[in-house]
């Protein structure tokens, strides 16, 4: 399609960057400009001439400045088709415009300063919209830059085409110019709405792709990175493997949410969505042998992440290299901050492991968003871990030994999908989540599933005759934390877990038979911590 | 704050709906009508008199009419303050207008009646959002109007006020010409992304009001509606109790998704977001049993749904006017269609209890979206059952029998979080969801789990003697059809649920072991269909 020449440009920006060099590329095309206030006068102190625009305009420039580009004679240079239009505009002395440099950031600059409610006002652009649109409009004549990250490649197209544009850079600008007023229209709607005491949200997404399908094949699905978002999940950097599923996405959101907080070494498991393995050590190996242990049946074909960079010592834990297909541990994803060289080499063994890149701690704080036909739920983050530590019973848990332990299994529950129990250990220097059980309708069941798994995880350390099992997994539980995301409505689940050895139980507390549950506790020579803090997740 | 008599009005809209009656009041008033285009033909067709635009912008229309009412006269008149501009004003001739009625619905109308880009090109206003956002700005002295729906209060306003209008009502104005705006360039971004294959999303939400807290009380949280959405969950109709809570309306989300595609009278029952009980029957009391059955304890507390009007029979179930406080069946949230004015006076025995309103069958189909952390999921919604229904063992249900059966639980299981198993029976006339297993990591557990649920709930249908339930549990859930989400990776469960009694088993199918969990089967001599459709949900 036709290029088109730039003979003439109206430059007025509010971000100044780089429009010195666009200027003076321009100028040594011959192009003519067109400028404004501030803009002109950056130009014309660097000795680059310009064209005042209400020279351009035939009128003053009126109302404080409110009244600047807006004519008959700007608009219309803009908007009239250069072929069909061509002796009306002659007739009416309209000399085209061909390229439009204007981007309106003043309102957000004011709007992040605290500005009062007028200041707010004054700063929204009537004039330099107008312009972007018109311009955008007739994209089949205009070019129309919004963003100075653009400069450097029409000054490459100026170069390559002597002067002009192509009609592909052209559209693309459009549909850029379009994004950038419907952007600052966005902002001034939603904080209007404010001012008027209305609470309203909008959202936006771009470079969205189709994923081969969603949660099933029968969906279609695609996946987008919130605009202007600095680190976004979307970030995921694929080393290796094939193109992320819905699924895989889901988890590995899943898999971060708990590695997230992590101070020390941390390695997560997930499958479905929820950590069935999750552990912190000194050692990253350590912490994916512990983590792994937690559920070492559904950790096949799980999603791993790590939150330090990974090493071969660690991955070489799966035995992908292993003679005898069934000792590979086959999993799904691993994520990690960064992979080692030798650790991405020994990774590939497996063919179709997603190896994926992604730094957590880059990752800024967002709303939790849940749309539900046609409506949407919107709220903080989880990141109150608890609010105190109250022992609240007889026997009382050496919090100076333990709050470390603790507060790993508040990380480990606020993740797992409400009922939610989770049973952690120490072992040495590192945390394990020994057991977990999620997803209940009852607690009860919940308490259930987390013991019996704890008991299917210490058979492997156990090395007695079977008839003494029984002994050693209450031993072994004795030393344990249960942490609950809600209070207990009754005191069964203390009964369940007492009878199963447990000792040492965190819950928020709140119930109206608290103090049924703590009285049982005291019976039962069971400790209890209160914190204070639900930690429900759906 | 000051009230604005209205002199002069710009009126110029693409939806003509009551802008004769606006005009003829505004005449009544001594306003001076200035209009374009369509808009002045129809006026002056009713004999209402009004200025042709280009007697004020000083300038003739031009291009095709791509310049119309842009021009330095037009937007000066919306802009200049009234008080420190009007020496200025009155210098240049500029003569304030007051009012601008104004709307952009061409766009939207030919890009749904599928347009081609040129002509989509054509239909972008660009005068039009000018003026809106020009008298927007200046709000202060100017009122904007974009939508007909707004004409009966200006209407009021005008009459109140002898021609004028107040600052309160021009300010509400004023954002919602933002919104306007904002929500025009959002359709057109998004579009002209698509022009250049770039895919991009705008949501839009409005309405908001906080919610007590969000899924936990330390977590803020609001709920909005999803703009220009005719019926979404937002319109939750609340007819008795306290206000909905962040995690009730998830709830109510999962318990109206459960009954969404059923036919015949359907109660969903739900806790956690999962439901725990389901039932279909020719009769809602029925239903409601059967579904409370699914899981009685649970069912305290939760959150219960109905596709039909609801009535005194079904709600006497709970009896709440029970004397004895224990036998009172306690529930959080009821929602149906309608509720009998009988059956509303019998709910409001209890007092917390929040009696809501919704109609399923008026809900549109949306995409399902999944916010994480700056990026978003979207999907279509999973609304395929099954894909078919092939037998494939030697043993073989009668589907002619059966269909009906296995079709109410693939709902089931569609709505349970994966891994999911749901074993459903039919009694009498009626389905029920006997027991269910979700959320697990590990499929056998979710296997179990629905297996041990069903033996709780025939326990008290069993009259024989202890020594003999097993027998009878087994040949009760030999009736049952057992439903699994995805396909079974091993034979285990297989094994596991033949050995409880089961007997047919439904699952998608497709996994490298079909071969080996098929003949374990035929050895167990145990049904099995495959339905193709795998139903994962997180």
């Amino acid at each position: 399609m036709k290029l088109v020449k730039i003979k003439r440009a109206l430059l007025s920006v509010s971000d100044k960057s780089g429009i010195v060099e666009l200027a003076r590329t321009l100028r040594n095309h011959g192009c003519e400009i067109i400028s404004t206030g501030g803009t002109r006068q950056i130009l014309e102190n660097v000795g680059i001439q310009t064209t005042e625009i209400s020279t351009v305009t035939g009128n003053p420039e009126a109302f404080g400045g409110r009244m600047k580009t807006i004519s008959f004679n700007i608009e219309s240079a803009l908007l009239y088709d250069r072929e069909t239009d061509k002796a009306e505009a002659e007739k009416l002395n309209i000399e085209a415009i061909d390229l439009v440099v204007c981007n309106l950031y003043p309102f957000e600059k004011v709007l992040k300063q605290g500005a009062d409610f007028n200041t707010l006002i004054e700063n929204i652009d009537i004039g330099g919209p107008t312009m972007i649109r018109a311009a955008a409009k007739n994209f089949k004549w205009v070019t129309v830059m919004t963003s100075p990250k653009d400069y450097i490649e029409l000054q490459t197209e100026l170069e390559n085409n002597e002067g002009a544009v192509s009609y592909e850079f052209r559209k693309k600008l459009m549909a850029k110019a379009f994004n950038h007023t419907a952007d600052y229209d966005a902002l001034i709607a939603t904080n209007m709405d404010k001012q008027n005491g209305i609470d309203s949200l909008r959202l936006s997404f771009e470079s969205g792709y189709a994923l081969r399908y969603g949660e099933n094949s029968h969906q279609s699905a695609a996946f987008y990175r919130e605009r202007k978002q600095a680190h976004s999940l979307y970030d995921l950097n694929v080393l290796h493997g094939k193109p992320l599923s819905f699924n895989n996405i889901l988890d590995i959101n899943g898999a971060i949410e708990a590695i997230r907080d992590s101070k020390r070494v941390a390695c997560s498991v997930v499958k479905h969505s929820n950590p069935c393995g999750f552990a912190e050590a000194e050692d990253q190996r350590k912490a994916l042998e512990l983590a792994w242990a937690g559920d070492p049946i559904s950790a096949f074909g799980s999603i791993i992440a790590f939150n330090r960079p990974l090493t071969l010592d660690t991955v070489s834990f799966f035995q992908l290299d292993h003679e005898k297909r069934s000792k590979r541990k086959f999993i799904e994803v691993v994520i990690a901050p960064s992979v080692e060289k030798d650790a991405l080499d020994y990774l590939q063994f497996h063919k179709n492991l997603r190896i994926i890149e992604f730094n957590i701690n880059e990752l800024e704080e967002t709303k939790d968003y849940r749309y539900l036909n046609g409506a949407l739920l919107a709220q903080d983050q989880d990141n109150v871990p608890f609010e105190q530590m109250l022992i609240v019973t007889e026997r009382s848990p050496e919090l100076s030994q333990t709050q470390g332990l603790i507060e790993f299994g508040l990380r480990a529950i606020r993740n797992i999908k409400s009922n939610s129990i989770a049973i952690v250990r120490q072992k040495n220097d590192a945390y394990q989540l020994l057991g977990m059980g999620a997803g209940q309708p009852n607690r009860l069941v919940a308490t259930k599933l987390a013991i019996e798994k704890c008991r299917e995880n210490l058979q492997p350390e156990f090395t007695g005759n079977p008839e003494d099992f029984d002994t050693f997994a209450k031993e072994a539980l004795g030393e344990t934390f249960l942490i609950s995301d809600a209070f207990f409505p009754f005191a069964d689940n203390v009964e369940l877990a007492a009878a199963e050895g447990i000792r040492q139980i965190v819950q928020p507390g709140g119930s109206i038979r608290d103090k049924s549950v703590i009285k049982t506790c005291n019976n039962l020579d069971v400790a209890m911590v209160f914190t204070g803090t639900r930690h429900f997740k759906h």
